[in-house]
């Protein structure tokens, strides 16, 4: 892919659950964009050996980070340092689209 | 900091040189603000060892990646990866606003 692109190209929409895909993969960090419709949630999980960076592009989510959960909208950037959990709900009644970062990959951690 | 906050609260300027500020950083990702008013530029460099992103949030760059150029606005997403020159300029009239990524955080790699 060109070292350019525009996240709004690479939004999507799943029924079965949320939407990913990958921007760009190097050896230490991977970008995405995640896509959660009104009722999706991403589970509660936890990368033990990777740092995990949310930037809320539209929309607005309820963030579980460790203990704690926030409500983030537009502009939003969401922290989960490697080994606290972390998920997210869409508890709204728009799309919400997320920039992903997550160093290193899935994969090379 | 809270695992959660808005770039906009981490905006500003400086004269000399573009403004930079750290928003978050673990051992594998550092996260960031970079916000560059018109006429000034990030010069080209190189992180041997760690990939980097960057988002535009608002304005637009003038951005170098390799031996290509590439003009970016909101909502861009611009990967240099580990080993490849990059660098931005801001040639426009507003400020241009980035949340950057870099994986490992300088210093660590």
């Amino acid at each position: 892919m060109a070292p350019v692109t525009n996240y709004r190209a690479h939004t999507g929409a799943r029924e079965d659950k949320h939407y990913k895909t990958t921007l760009f993969e190097g050896n230490h960090l991977m970008v995405g964009v995640n896509c959660l419709e009104p009722g999706q949630e991403q589970s509660v999980h936890t990368h033990d050996s990777a740092d995990k960076v949310y930037i809320v592009m539209e929309g607005e989510g309820l963030f579980t980070i460790g203990e704690e959960t926030h409500v983030a909208g537009e502009g939003s950037v969401v922290w989960a340092p490697a080994g606290v959990p972390h998920g997210v709900r869409n508890d709204g009644e728009e799309r919400l689209t997320l920039l992903v970062g997550i160093a290193p990959p899935p994969g090379k951690h």
